[in-house]
C-alpha cells in the first residue's frame, strides 16, 4: 500500500483527490492537513465522504508527512516550494497540484506568480507531470509538478500538430473555456452562482499564468523552437469541464484523413486520450468525474485552418486524476488504478 | 457471472444502468435491446460510454434474453408486463424499473396508468424492491417491481414515524423536488433546457402515479392502516436529485433526542441510509451519481410538527442503483458489490 | 419628480432597486451611498447600468441625503434603524428594505437578529408594506418596513384562507423554495455557483427569521388570534424566484370552485396580483423580473388539505419591486408606475 | 399607431417579440398566427404575457394581415419567402427574423439552406437589417432581413477592424458561444435540459449557416474583397447570451489605444453599441433582455494579434429586439422607442 498524506485539502482539487483516494485500491490515505480546519473531520466539511473517508484535518506538524511515501500538496502556489525540500530529503516522493515546479524558467515563474520561489533548485529537477508525453521521467520523479487544467488540454491537442510540424507555430490560437470549479473554492463576490450562472465571459486576455506554462510544453515539443500563442480563457456557467478549441494555420497540405490517422496514432494506446471519430464534437459532460481527454480534428471547409477541440474534466485529468495517474506511474503500478470510474452523464 | 440483458436502454435509466453494470465486477453485460437504435453502438448514442462498454443496440428478437440470468427492462410503463411471463418461464429473473408491477392493486394499477394489465398474475407474485424493508422477499423474487424515485425517498423518510406509530397517519404531507432526469430522456418541449432552468414549479398538484405507490407502501408499515397523504411534487432545475421534505403532526411527545435515535436505530447496519447528526440539512450533491439516501430529522420550534428530509440521486437509489442492489440481493451477491462510487461533489 | 436616495446600493436589492428606478418616470435618482464604494462610478460595478445610470457612490456624509423626499435603505439589518429618526425629522420618507422595522414586538425582534434595536420608538409607528393588505396605512408612512421576500409570498398566499376563517390556524405549512439571489451578494463560500448548483437542500428549519415576520402577518389577518406554523426554507439553483407551496387544513367543506372563487374576489382588482385558473401550476420564470405575484388553489383528490402555490420574483414583489410599489403608494403616483416591465421569459 | 401581425408566434422569437411590442407605446398588436395553436390564449402558452397581451392565435387565413402595417415573420426558415410577395402588394411592410432574405446569392442560399427559393426577386430588393451599418437603407424597406444573432455579433465586432483595413482579411476567426434559447423551441432531445446543462461543446464546425452570412457581411465592409473566415460556434449552457471571441492578425501597427479610439470612434452615436473601456471583459447577462451590443478590443502581450470580444442578447439584439429597431427605423419612430428596457442582471 501506498502511504499516502495531503496538504491543504480544503479546496475543490483536495476534496476530488480525496474521492479518487477514498476507490484507490493501493492507497493508504494517512495524513491530511488543515491548519484553518485543524480538528474538524473531513466529512463534515464535505458530507459527499461521509462513510467513505474517516479523517480529520490535521495540523502540518501533527501530520507525520515525513513517513509517508508521497505527499500531494492541493494548496495555493507558494506552499509546497516551502516545503517540498524537506520531504524530499526524508525520501518521500511529492507531487504539486499547484503551479510551483510547473515553469523551468524561474525568473519568468516570479514574473508570473508575483513571489520569489522557495527552491530553485528543486525545480531544476522536477518532472512535468503530463504522462502521455513524459512517462519516462515521472517513473523516477521525486518532485512531480502536476499540469494545470488549460495546459493539459491544450498541450495534448495541439502536440500531434506541432510534433508533426505542419502548423505555423507563431501564430496559434487557444481560446479555451473552463468550468468555475477551476477557480477554486474561495470566498469571493465574483464567483457566487448569482453573479456566474446563466452568463459567459473571456477574462485574462491580457495574460494568464497558463499561457507561460502552455508555451514552455508547446515549444519543448517543437525542440526548443519559439512559439506564438494567444490563449483566451472564459468562464462557462458549470462545475467542471474544459473546452479548448485550437486553431493553427497548415503550413503543408494534408487532408481530413491525414488529420485524422495523425491524431489516432499519436494517442495510439494511451488509455486516458480518446481520440474521436472525424466530424465529432466532444462534449465536456462525457468525461464527467473521470480522467478522460477526448478529442476531434477538423479542417472546415477544406481551407488551410485546423482545428482541434479537447476536452478534460478540469478537476480530474486537469487536476486530481492526473496527479493520481502521475502516482501510479511514479510508484510502479498500473497507470489506469483508481481511475475506472465511468463518467457520469447525464 | 451474472449474465445480463437490458431491454430498452437510451433513457437515462438506461444509460445509468449501463453506467454501473460497466464497472460491475461479477455482471457479463450480454445484450441491450432497441428496436429504434438497433444496430447502434450504445457508445455512440452515449460517448460517455466509449470504451466501456462494447456493445450494440439489437432488437428484442436478436437478442437471445432467455439466455440471460436476469433481465433488467428500463422501458416505458406497459413493456414489462407484456414480456415478464415468458422470460420467467424460461427461468430468467425480471427486473423493472419502471411501474409495472409496483402496485398489488391491479384496478388501482389501471386507473392511474390507462391501461389494462397484461399480466396480473405476475402482480401477485412480484416483489416490491425496496431492500431495507422488504429484503427477504427480494433474494427470492422472480420479478422484482423497482421502486420509483418520489416512493423511495418519501417511504424511507416517513418508515420510523410510521413504524413506531407517532405520528396522524391520516394527514401526512410530502413536498417533494425533483431534477429534470426524472422526466426521462424524451423530446418533449416542456423539458427543453430553455423552459426548465432558472425556475421552478409544482406539477400534478391534482394526482401524480407515485401517490397510490407511496400510499401503499406506508400502508404496508402500517399493518395495512389506512394513510392520507397529500404528495406535491416540484420540478428543480438540476439534472440529478430529489429532496423530499416530510411533514408529519406527532401524537406522542419525543423530543429531538428521541427521534434522532428512532432513526439512527432504524437503520443501524444499512449501507445505502445514511442518517446525518441532529439539525443537519442532506444536499441533493452529497449523493450525486451514488446509491446513498441521506436523511435528517427535524421537530422545529419543539411544535408537534415532524420534518424529516431525505435526499437521493433519482437515477441511481431512485432507479438504476436500486436495481443494481436487488440484483446483488437476489443473486446472493454482498448488496453494495458495484455500488460503491463515492459521490460527484462538486 | 420624486428626489430618491439609496442607502447601500452594492448588493442585489440595491442594483435591482436601480435598475427599476433607472426607468421610472417621476423618479429622480439623486444619490447613492456606499462606504467602501465612494468614488466608483455605479455602472462600473454592475455594467448592465452603463449608459442608464450616471451616479457614482459616494459616502453618507456626502449625499445630502435630508434634501431627498424618500431614502431607500437597501442595507443589511440594523443600519436602518440608526439612520431613519435624523430624516425623518428632516421630512425624509424612508423605505427600508431590510427588516428593522418589520416586527411590531421589539423583545422579539432583538432575539431573532440578535441586536439591541436603536429606534423603538419608530417600530411603533413604522407601516408594514404589504401594499394589498395594508394600502391605506401606507399613503402616510413615514418610516415604511418594506416585506421580506418569503413572507410576501406566504402572506398573499394564505390571506383568503385566514381571512375567511376556513382553515385550521394551529397548523400552517409554508414549504418555501427560494433563488440563491435571496442570499444576497456576500462572500461566502457556500453561496459559490460550484456550492449551489445542480443540487437542492433545505436550511433553517429550525429557525428563520421570517418565520416571526409571517406568523405576526398571519396573526393580524386572523384579528390577532395566535397562528401555528412550520415554515422551512429551501435553495433552488436558480438566481430569482420564490414558490411557496403551502398546505392547510381545512375546517369547513368548500369545493374546488368555492375556494376559486374565494382566491380570485380577495384579489379582484389588484394590479400585482394573478389568481391562476383552477388547475394552474405557476411557474417562478413567469414572474421575472416583474413586480407580480402568481399563484393557484388545489384541493387534491378532494381531501380535506387545500394547497396554495404562490411564486414572486425575490428581487421585485419580494424586495425592490414592492418597495417601488410602495412609495408610489406613499407619493400618490398610480401603483403601477414605473413597474410595468413584462416578465422575462425564457 | 403601427398596426402590427406577427406570423408565427410560438418560438422563443416569438414569445420575445411580444414581450417587447406589449410594451412598445407605437404600436398596436393586431394579429398573432399560428395554424397550431389556432384558438389559444397567447398568454395560456406563455404566462408571462397573462394580462399584458390579449390576443388568441389565429389561423392565417383569419389574422387579414393585409391590413397591418407590418409582419413580422418568427417562422421557421423557407415560410417568410411564400408569403411576403403578397403582403408587399398590398403595402405591407415585412420583417423576417427567419433566413428567407439574408443572402444575396440565391443559389448560394438554396445549398446551405436545402429548398428552392421562392421569391428570388425579393431577395433582390430585401435590404439587410443591421441599422449600424445599413441605416439609411432601412428607412425605405419593403422587405427587411432581419440578420441572425451570431452574424450580428461577429459583424459588428470585426467591422472598425475590416474598414480600417488593418488585418489580414483572409484568416479571420470568430469562436461563438450561444446561449440555449438560440436552437429555438422544439421539441429535440439534444436541447433537453438533461441534456445541456453543465456541459460545453462546439457543434457545426464543418459549416453552420450564419458562415456565408457573416462572410457576406464581411465582404460588403472591405467593398466586396473576399474573406476568409473560420467560424465555430458552440453551446453553453446558458439561455440567452452570445459571446464572440473574434481573432485577427494585424497588417499594419496600432497600438492598444489606438484600437481603442478606432472602435469607440467608429460607434459614437450609436445607442445600442458600447464600447467598453481598455482592457473590459463584456459578460453576457450585462446585455441580458436588452438590445445592446457590448464590445472590448485587446492586443494580447502586445502581439500581432487583435482579440474582440462582442457579445449580444441573442433573443434581443440578435433576433427580436433588432427587429423593432428596425421597425422603428422604417417607420420614422425613435430608433430606440419601447427598446429603453435596462438588463436584468443578476
Amino acid at each position: 500500500m501506498i502511504k499516502v498524506g495531503i496538504v491543504g485539502g480544503t479546496g475543490y482539487t483536495g476534496i476530488e483527490l480525496l474521492r479518487i483516494l477514498a476507490g484507490h485500491p493501493a492507497v493508504r490515505l494517512t495524513a491530511i492537513t488543515s491548519r484553518g480546519e485543524a480538528g474538524t473531520k473531513v466529512s463534515d466539511m464535505f458530507p459527499s465522504l461521509r462513510r467513505r473517508v474517516d479523517l480529520k484535518f490535521v495540523t502540518p506538524e501533527d501530520a507525520a508527512l515525513a513517513s509517508c511515501d508521497v505527499v500531494f500538496f492541493a494548496t495555493p502556489n507558494g506552499i509546497a516550494m516551502k516545503q517540498a525540500a524537506a520531504l524530499v530529503a526524508d525520501g518521500v516522493r511529492v507531487i504539486d497540484l499547484a503551479a510551483d515546479f510547473r515553469l523551468r524558467d524561474v525568473a519568468e515563474w516570479e514574473k508570473w506568480y508575483g513571489m520569489t520561489h522557495a527552491a530553485p533548485e528543486l525545480v531544476a529537477e522536477a518532472v512535468y507531470g503530463l504522462p502521455e508525453i513524459n512517462r519516462e521521467q515521472i517513473r523516477k520523479a521525486r518532485v512531480l509538478a502536476n499540469p494545470g487544467c488549460y495546459p493539459t488540454a491544450v498541450q495534448l491537442g495541439f502536440w500531434p500538430l506541432i510534433e508533426a510540424g505542419i502548423v505555423e507555430r507563431g501564430h496559434l490560437i487557444a481560446d479555451a473555456k473552463s468550468g468555475v470549479s477551476g477557480a477554486g473554492r474561495k470566498a469571493e463576490v465574483s464567483m457566487l452562482y448569482s453573479e456566474v450562472t446563466d452568463s459567459f465571459k473571456a477574462y485574462g486576455v491580457a495574460g494568464h499564468r497558463h499561457l507561460p506554462e502552455i508555451r514552455q510544453g508547446l515549444s519543448r515539443m517543437a525542440d526548443g523552437a519559439e512559439i506564438g500563442l494567444t490563449f483566451v480563457p472564459h468562464l462557462t456557467p458549470m462545475v467542471r469541464g474544459i473546452h479548448a478549441t485550437l486553431y493553427a494555420r497548415l503550413t503543408r497540405d494534408i487532408d481530413g484523413k491525414g488529420l485524422q490517422d495523425l491524431f489516432e496514432s499519436r494517442f495510439a494506446g494511451e488509455t486516458f486520450v480518446d481520440v474521436m471519430p472525424a466530424g465529432s464534437h466532444p462534449e465536456t459532460r462525457s468525461v464527467r468525474a473521470s480522467n478522460m481527454c477526448r478529442m476531434a480534428v477538423h479542417r472546415p471547409q477544406g481551407g488551410d485552418t485546423v482545428v482541434v477541440l479537447s476536452v478534460i474534466d478540469n478537476l480530474v485529468k486537469g487536476a486530481a486524476g492526473q496527479a493520481v495517474q502521475n502516482m501510479n506511474i511514479m510508484f510502479g503500478e498500473e497507470e489506469s488504478l483508481g481511475l475506472g470510474g465511468v463518467p457520469v452523464s447525464p
